[in-house]
């Protein structure tokens, strides 16, 4: 199998920090995102929406998503696990996750894509008709982002880990998001002391380079 | 345990049809959203994210998203299968339900929530500062829906379900998306044939009426 990768994007990222931490070694190919590799015509027969990571499969069936790719390799290697391993834990961390992404993620996503020139009419990742910018969108994700981390931070306070006593799948999204969001210039606000505390925990993780 | 539930909104429902593929029953309690119970003092104690579904166990705590309770209520009774059973099920399960998630369902509640006079500076679901519409916002998600519609009647060509030869919960998120699409007045376009099919199939089921 092979997985397009990609150094500097989340999602990609959200995959590499997943298979090290589980210890899994996959062959990887790199797009080439700053000069449009992944909307290239070689690239579309292998992804059509234009996005990475994409897994291909031996048989050439392609997985995409990273989310789903990650939990393709949890069902095939169910140690240790990262999605939880009771109900609850399963539960819990399905949704912090989901969370992260719905409220942080898709906050310094709404900032990133719709303010750095580089995005014009590419406001939504992956493969689309012409979708232009919204200044007023980027002004909603820094609202957002702002509630988000307060939330965080207050939820940091009550675990060591972001769905409980464990890291797991829902730590590696929430660190993916915040230091994607640092470089759209939504860094921590200096009295988030729990998610500084959190972030210098799993950022001293050696998946945290991967 | 309770399920907080809400009976026209499109993540609640969700809960519900897969619930019932299930046969599993839960005692439920109505929010009506209608009239802003979601953000009222005693619904926030119990989800301060102001949303609904929210499950709340016998021991107190509450789960919050859709996904994440129906991930719950799998590990609970993990019979029969709607997140697949192989690594391959599950992957492609995954991956579809994302994607109809991020393409269709984030389409459409950009129209709805940015168009419709009653979200007025409540632009985002849940419990947030005020965000007010942003009518170019509507016009993305027109366009993202359109899209949209096109690659899932290719894929609804190429098998029976969703995510393959058996329901799932690729189906029940893509039906729900559909019927709220069609109140955002987002309609499917006539050429559609293959949604239309699955469709007509996926309403079918008892569960559809949930």
């Amino acid at each position: 199998m092979k997985l397009y990768d990609a150094p500097w994007a989340p999602s990609p990222r959200r995959v590499r920090i997943y298979l090290a931490e589980k210890g899994i070694e996959v062959e990887r190919k790199t797009i080439d995102l700053r000069n449009g590799e992944q909307l290239s015509d070689p690239y579309l027969k292998i992804n059509p929406r234009g996005a990475v990571p994409a897994l291909e499969l031996d048989s050439g069936e392609v997985l995409n998503e990273s989310a789903a790719i990650c939990r393709y390799f949890e069902a095939l290697h169910p140690e240790p696990p990262l999605f939880g391993s009771t109900p609850l834990e399963i539960g819990r961390i399905t949704s912090w996750t989901r969370r992260i992404e719905g409220d942080g993620y898709a906050a310094a996503v709404y900032v990133l894509r719709n303010s750095v020139p580089a995005f014009a009419d590419r406001a939504e990742a992956g493969k689309w008709p012409a979708l232009p910018q919204i200044p007023e969108l980027a002004t909603r994700g820094s609202i957002m982002w702002s509630a988000f981390v307060d939330a965080l931070d207050e939820r940091l306070g009550e675990s060591d880990w972001v769905a409980g006593d464990t890291y797991s799948f829902a730590d590696i999204t929430a660190l993916v998001t915040i230091d994607f969001a640092s470089r759209a210039k939504l860094p921590l606000p200096d009295d988030a002391a729990n998610i500084r505390r959190w972030h210098e925990a799993a950022s001293a993780r050696p998946s945290a380079e991967a």
